[in-house]
């Protein structure tokens, strides 16, 4: 067999099953091994940016390794920012790039670029694959590079000549690394601060906001009164009623420096130390106050679950907790958008056990807080700040969980930068209700800029104003096959958003704001 | 004056007018110095994509150096296959990109990426200033560098706190460098070949291509017998009625082999060795055959206008020589589809001096043969062969000739890649027209597929078909301000393109194949 259907069969023994996927020239090996096993499902993004953002959004969802097949070059950089985005949530992704052949490359063909250089800056594991019998313990290796705990980006690169040389055969899986557990002193360290009575804030992220990891943190918080916060965009956080509701950092930087006010210590669980996303003249780096300690009970790749319940136990806390509501009610609001009032519409209307893919930027920020009571959900966000994220995220989220409702909340000027993956959603047919929230602005960008005391002139209403003319949300939707309507205020949202709830397959709602 | 204005004001004196952008937070200052100068243009593009093929196409007609304005790390990335791109083209750019402040980098922020890897990955030229007072000659040396000859691309990578410091003004711009003259001994070697009655092809590129340099080229091939040649993708391309008709290399490996079987000698003027873009089981990287030699009249950098005529002189060829026809007659075709009929049917409708900015992929291969008679155009493509290059590099280039007709000829598959130029071609109500050709597959790697002896699957079905659900261009357009209409023969396309070119701004005309 070739080495591209080694690579593709190990891929396939090791529990990879669906390549989401923009191919090229360099990669047509690849995809003839696709043709020939038939087992493994593809799914074509119409940009690199779609197929790496659902592979995030996948793996997320489904808890295990997903796969990119993209082109050489140009191609990957293309998905660069979804990479990075995933990146910063530890999605495990193992990306697969073709590139030109060994013997070819010395020769500069035009579409010939540092392919190896764009994949080592944002992964954590690269390879070249040099020899055709070898590809197969190389995709091992990167499906066990990726798994690797918290998750990891690996990127194996295949030289065409690598790819369709002869290979013996597919490559046994690899052993999965378990989380490594927390120490004894540290949970010991950790318990002696918390009974210190001192003002104590619990960073939790990435494992640790999973249904268990936060029920054992309240326990702790409910017999300490430590407060719990997450990070200010999450992975995947559990929440809705009857979850412990918790919280997130602000973005702007005083809002967060206000909340860490009077704080003395402050425990990272699979949390960094929290800072700001960007500096401001005169503005400090790290959020936490002079003279608060910063303390680690789990790092990222630790597993911050059973830390949490040892830590839970060593305190005395007790087994059960009941939880007490926060937030507003959930409410079917009237009137014109408001990000509360939306947010409490949407707690109202969502439907059980559904996704919540947010990259919603400004109008989706206080709609966190007002979902607390909404039915158990699960929660996901960009967490490197590269827009574009949304769209296919909740589209290899719908991939990886057919039988949930997924609910993206949409910027639009976000959502510009990957709307091909609203193709993708009407291809699959996959179950995606898209809100679009048409503030016509990069109204992030009016904000820090009057922030800075400036007034906007002419260069910046030209590069944060997103009219003149109006996109039309309806007409992009519908001319990539999925159905679309246009809301004005919220008793329409609720209507339309009921309905859209009520069937299946891909809707978009273009909330005219 | 902030470090900002002080590289703004630079850049101004250095000759750039337009900024293609798409700034975020870091770029905040440098969008507050444009706020106070006024007197850059500045354009916005929906994706960073747009924004770098927008400055290539600028760059390529204006024949000065573009600027961007991007994002830091996943922003810059978002545009590198454009940049490639450019790169390819030996295109003069000027990459301005923001970066997180040097003491907020330390904290490794959520955005925060290797922005210097991601720019050196496709600069010639990179640099992250690190002092606000010497931000304003970081840019006057990143214009020069743009400037060198055969054009660079230079990045500039400037953190907050550098662009937020205190300045003392801006720079002097600093000398520009003139293209290298070849020497004598060159001149008189490639003369000696030329006379030597061997088959020999002159292989133009880069300056070459201009209407001085083939008329020079001209004259050589008529004294002596030589055939003239461009590469595979023009960078850009003076042709039409009255100018030296040259064909390009072919871009499928055999039918290149066939054409340079049997020559002894390729002269390279301003071109690099004839190379497959793709390697091959069994077949060759050089497209020239064994025993063939490979000669250098001029290097990209060198001043292969004045090589070619220094070269006609040498050899004693006639200063005039009237040019002979080449090519079908521009003829108003009908039926459904066929690449060789449209390329009559545009030649007879194509405005005088129109721009041709060609990203047809497959179908356009046999466009570039049938429009030798057109009205003179210059035509433009992409050159590194990263798909999305057609919208924004039309765009761009209809920024820098704002009186003459930019027609773009864009595949759909690539189209989808860049679509949101088309706001921009809306939003600065630009004459261009966009003929999109709606074959709803990616031809070119089924064409691949089949080279190989393969037959497509269900893999490559999914990967490689756009249809299910088909695209509505004419939705998508409108849904971005652009007018649109769908033909599906060749007498409809000649009437909506008499039409669109009637009246000035953009039009989008999908041609149903």
């Amino acid at each position: 067999m070739t080495g591209a259907e080694s690579l593709i069969r190990t891929l396939v023994v090791s529990g990879v099953e669906v390549c989401f996927a923009n191919p090229g020239t360099t990669e047509l090996q690849l995809v003839i091994a696709l043709d020939r096993l038939e087992t493994m499902r593809c799914i074509l993004g119409m940009a690199e940016s779609v197929v790496t953002g659902c592979a995030d959004g996948y793996a997320r969802m489904a808890g295990k390794p997903a796969m990119t097949l993209v082109h050489c070059g140009p191609g990957f950089a293309n998905g660069i920012a979804n990479v990075h985005n995933a990146r910063r949530a530890n999605t495990p992704m193992v990306n697969i790039v073709g590139d030109q052949a060994t013997f070819h490359r010395p020769f500069d063909p035009p579409l010939t670029a540092d392919t190896e250089g764009l994949a080592r800056s944002v992964s954590h594991w690269v390879r070249t694959s040099s020899l055709a019998s070898q590809v197969a313990s190389d995709a091992a290796a990167a499906v066990q590079a990726a798994a690797s705990p918290p998750g990891q980006i690996a990127t194996l690169i295949v030289p065409g000549d690598v790819v369709w040389g002869e290979a013996s055969g597919p490559a046994l899986p690899l052993p999965m690394a378990p989380r490594p557990q927390v120490e004894q002193e540290v949970v010991r360290g950790a318990a002696n601060i918390l009974r210190s009575s001192e003002p104590t804030m619990m960073l939790l992220n990435g494992q640790a906001l999973c249904e268990a990891g936060l029920a054992a943190a309240y326990r702790i918080a409910h017999a300490t009164g430590a407060m719990l916060r997450g990070p200010t965009h999450v992975p995947r956080m559990a929440r809705g009623r009857g979850r412990v509701p918790v919280d997130r950092i602000p973005y702007v930087v005083d809002t967060a420096l206000q909340l860490f006010a009077g704080f003395k210590h402050v425990i990272l669980v699979g949390a960094k130390p929290p800072v700001g996303f960007f500096a401001y003249p005169g503005k400090p780096s790290l959020m936490a106050p002079e003279g608060c300690a910063i303390h680690l009970l789990a790092r990222p790749e630790q597993d911050a679950v059973a830390a949490l319940q040892w830590l839970a136990d060593e305190i005395g806390a007790p087994r059960i907790v009941p939880i007490e509501e926060e937030g507003p009610k959930p409410t079917i609001a009237s009137g014109p958008f408001d990000s509360e009032a939306f947010g409490m519409t949407l707690a109202a209307l969502l439907p059980e056990n559904a996704i919540v893919c947010d990259d919603a930027v400004t109008s989706g920020r206080a709609v966190f807080p007002a979902t607390f009571n909404a039915p158990p959900h699960d929660w996901i966000q960009s967490t490197g700040g590269a827009i574009g994220h949304g769209f296919p995220c909740a589209t290899g989220a719908a991939v990886a969980c057919p039988d949930r409702k997924v609910v993206c909340l949409q910027a639009d000027g976000a959502g510009m930068y990957t709307l091909q993956a609203l193709w993708t959603q009407a291809r699959e047919k996959l179950d995606v209700v898209d809100v679009v929230f048409a503030n016509r602005v990069y109204k992030i960008l009016y904000g820090e800029l009057r922030a800075t005391g400036a007034t906007p002139g002419r260069a910046s209403d030209t590069l944060f104003d997103l009219g003149r003319p109006d996109l039309d949300w309806v007409g992009l939707a519908r001319g990539m096959g999925v159905e679309a309507v246009r809301v004005e205020s919220l008793e329409t949202f609720a209507d339309t958003f009921r309905a859209a709830c009520g069937r299946r397959g891909p809707f978009l709602i273009e909330f005219w704001i």
